[in-house]
């Protein structure tokens, strides 16, 4: 555990596509946006005693950036990666190298979509993954992660 | 919504080789057995407000009978099929043919394991998937079974 | 032909989930039910003057059992293997053994469903291949199964 | 259903090298020719109080021709493709233009032959399909025809 | 160039089932018919100072005569050669084999289509591709075409 | 038609290393320039009466902010993704989550080039797709575009 | 090792459709049926010392459910999982959640045999693999785990 | 050898684009021509005693009939069928139809060309295969033969 | 059999690499040596009443002008073909071209470990195959091989 | 050679997570910093005579801007591409696009690790390739690049 | 054309297992030995005035060493490669390494064999192939050889 | 370590067809024998202080057992195994048996040519892999080898 803080600290990543959440095809991805999505996690962190630090961009060097920093400050992180889980080995190699326990999410079940979204490179370093659950399946994630921690 | 009883009724399923939880590998599934993993779903279906019905079999013909049972009296079905998750169109069909939702859990992250586990003939028909979240897998999907009937 | 009794005897056996035919996805399947299906079924055996055996079982072992026991009392075997026709070799291997001539039944026509179902254990060790015709399938099998027998 | 005539109409059309029915490997295709195939599938068609019309080429232009006239006046096809089955867009294409129901027909069980004879360009677009039940499969898609289109 | 004709002479070829444009599936293909669509061309041709011959065929080796007889007087082909695309190494050895630039057209966006129809024997051997643009790809293809052979 | 704006607005996007049109391989590209081949464009949407607005990056992300920003303003859009075409499911998901008609240009016949070139994650999700007809590609699409916004 | 008695015990477990042996296509499995194989081992057991039970079925559940309860009461499986080789996952999680040494055993060689059956579930998780060898091939597997446990 | 007359007869057959032998590619195919070629394979067959009769056609459909015509009459069958040989089932199911031996002749080496060009229909049901040897290649087909036919 | 000595020969023949047998990784491959290992070979072959002839090379022609000296003088062939196993057509024929019956043998499970090794050339052509019995393996295909010559 | 200046000129380009050199996974890549490792670059090439540029980033965008601005200044191109060497197309068109010949590194064996890991978009256009040498690998790249330029 | 002999010298080499021609399999292979094979070649090179050197052998290395000592004295290799056909990239390369024109021989038709005789490592870098001529195909790639030298 | 040596003894290996080396195909290969490439080499390994050994054969089998010889006297190996490279299960064995590590090397890049030259067995079980350097790739080897047993 390779954080110095005393207070647990937990990212939550969101990749590509993301901030448009609420706002395109409601009747698959429901009506809440990113932004109440996490408030809602935040909630939820402050009942389990947790922090949360919450981050979006389309920019795939940015996430990179930003996981990187998150390597000496946080615990665990919770991605979304969007489009990028089917074909960034880049996104892959910043999660392994920052050595923080990682947890997948997706919104919606892509094993029901098209064939190329059945393959994820981040599903093989990651500690779970959830899909399909809704916005719920972000909750669930940092549910796992607070309990995963504590063991 | 087929069934006719008041109460909101979601059917727990477990498959070949569940039985054994807690007492083989715990430190791959952990030391809870099917039994305690059972009794703390009935408490938190309690706190929901739902029903539950638990049920595990090694025989894939009876997961099949037992299926086609829940028609008429329950209203969501939770399934870990193990190994059946794999190979089992009969599994499958038995799931599709009772026009209930369907979420699938798995203990362990079965996308670190053999390739041949990377493939479910379950997930392109189940409302949402969890892998990797250990027995509070199991809990996630009813939290999430039961946000989707109040839909 | 090792069957010693004097009159001809076919069996026609139903594998998983066919045990719900016509109450699930009646606009796929029709309405028959099973046993209207076999009773049609029995009055063409009449007016062929063959004898009829069916059977049904969401178990492969049961259907296994089964099979075996038809080797020296029938002539010909009519099967609709369900879900294990694209994933049982233990089914593909009791239909050989017993050494019967073989007619596979679909419903639905498999070739429009999913790309899983394009594949069938069954088909090579079958004389014959019906799918599609709804449930007149079984009568075009039996019909063609003894003008077989007779040649 | 676009044809206007009062009776229904259904064409049965064999593709190439059907011609030889009956003079090349009667084991394997029995001793029945087209001429006397066709003969009784008339017979069948009276009975069942439809008319017919066959139609044989080995040449796929003239046989895409052929179909794209039936698209007024006939209410179906029943179609054994020969070696065209495994290789005709052309001819998928021209079934599926002419907006009939179809069935498709083999005479020897397609699946115990070669590899490549496993795959149809045909059947995804065929109401049923029949192989291996000799010449009476045409007469069981002929009678499976008829009741479809009394549904 | 091996024309020696003093007039650009552009043929346009198309393939199997392209007779009944404009009368089947007008929502997938407009209400333009083939006839329509060659008069349109011919203006375009005319504003562009080229000439135009047109040619159907459902036969492929009608096809290969025609554009046998092209090498000497024309100097571009555009072609929409239907279902043959996906399956007829004689047609593009056909195109090759006269030497003459190659524009493909289809109607439809294939990509959209079934799996088969995303490869194509002659998109290799053409100049350019053009699918999707209904109708008006050809008029795309042949002002392509005569910019080409102005270079 | 989500664009409020009076005037049909279409936006031609342009792909990693486009910006070096005319500069690098001009045997293959051509001597036009992105800068000529843009004001080109803007004399075509003029003479059809629609507005244009251009854009090139090399930056997926910056593509997908752009993108996300077209959708109450824009009406269709054209894209060359360059070399994301067959690898960006991050850039498929943002074309499809603004809910605009796309057309998919390469100058190139990319089916004359390598076999990673054959795949396109853009095309299944287009209107219509244009390759290999040099920079008139984009002409042809922005025609097309305005016919299919007009029917 | 966990069994606790003081003499090892093997169990040989044979699978599906292996009841027959001896009256099926005796040319290929010989004329030995199971009794008169079983009881041979017996005597070679009796010679290594060490204890022997026997069990076949044709339901893979049975077989489960007897595979645990082996765990506590011996020390080595020898298998012979007939056509559930190729098939069961849920086989092959029992083996290995007992945590016996397992040896495979195939009467006939089945690389001679269907493609279908050169995949085994059970090879990677089995000490080691006879086939071919006839029924001699469960005593060279019963001498050879008796020499693996001496060592 | 179901032909009866005294003397012995060869076919050559050569399917689509091969009248073109002579006039396209010099350089890949020689400058002789389909008929110079004819005219050479004429004088070898006087030498060797045997009768010869040559074909070529565009059609497929008319290569199957002439195919069907020389069962009666011919000895064995020299073919070149063009681009047909790696797309036509129905080529091979005729020639397989005739029951007479086959030899396949490519007069450049189709190995050293595009991938499909590797797969033939035909090789599997020919005696000989014979590529890249030039027109000489139809010579030694043509003793081959005559040799095969002296065994 | 076309051996004429009185004496049952059989040969043992380890391929490349197997020298170094006890030498190298013992904890996978015990510490048996070639030497020793063939010395308890002679041993079992005397109990048995067999002669032996044993042959170790790292040179596949070698091997190959070893094995066709056997056709006339043994009975049947032990091998251990190393990493030749999954590399070596010409292997295979020389073993097939002696005609003796072949007995195949790996000292390891080669199911557990790499995935090229999964793949033989000989199991085809031998009557059985042993893997990962260690060096009892070469005794049960030797017993296996008298059992199968004496019936 | 376009570029102008007296020097040679060299680039070396390091992309995503390199940034991380020697702070993460020491015991694979070994505790060298980039930076380190870049002073010891420059050491090299002052030695050999050539000046060197070094960048690294995160974001393909900004390395693909960064590369062609290399066209008219440098002479040649190492680049570690990460994990952008497996996925991405636009990486190789920008450094195909620039004319300048390229080394490709990297640091461990990238052929011991994932599958995903054995493909590489950048090899079929890189003058060489090297792997597993450690950081020692660019400078074996570095005098190979001067070595092919000085030719 | 490097040798510098008067006369044209062509050497007739042969792989594995070719030694026992005629003495294993007549049915397939014919009754002529190696012996006789070559006899007959030296008589047709006399006819031909070329002179022909013949080798043989079951060891790729010597095969190698021969091949190379052909580059100063020979003018073109007919090959039997045997088994090495399908796996020996080295023999390949030893072919293209001296640079004489090559033309590959196998007396039985490959493509009627295993699925993994189908591909040839030799075939691509070879002038022709010839297969299933039996031993005549050595003649016919002798003439052909010689006509090709004579161009 | 197993050498007993005081001083680094380092071998150099080259496979089948590098004794060609600087005599063909000089412009891929360039002007250096395999004499004055390992003379340069053993500059270099005088200047680094280690002693080295050279090696080249066309056989497999000479190469193994001069690999088996290394085991107690060498420190290193460097290996360009040639055409064995993507087809040798043995000379992987060989190197993995000796237990010393390994450097491949290439002198031409690999990936740059045929698709069976992308697959290494060697590369796997060595520790760096250099290819398109030229000779000087061996030297990198060399030099990167002693930088490694010096760790």
């Amino acid at each position: 555990m390779p954080a110095t803080s005393n207070k647990t600290l937990i990212a939550v990543v969101n990749g590509p596509n993301l901030n448009l959440l609420g706002t395109r095809e409601p009747e698959v991805y429901g009506s809440d946006t990113l932004e109440s999505t996490n408030a809602r996690l935040e909630e939820v962190a402050a009942e389990l005693g947790v922090g949360l630090t919450t981050f979006q961009s389309n920019h795939e060097g940015e996430i990179v950036d930003y996981l990187h920093g998150l390597r000496q400050s946080h615990h665990a992180v919770i991605v979304n990666p969007g489009g990028l889980t089917h074909t960034s080995v880049v996104l892959r190699d910043a999660l392994a190298s920052i050595a923080l326990p990682v947890w997948e999410v997706h919104i919606s079940n892509v094993h029901r979509r098209e064939e190329f979204r059945h393959r994820s490179y981040i599903s093989a370093i990651a500690e779970g993954v959830v899909c399909g659950l809704g916005i719920f399946g972000y909750e669930a994630a940092l549910r796992a992660a607070v309990r995963h921690l504590k063991r």
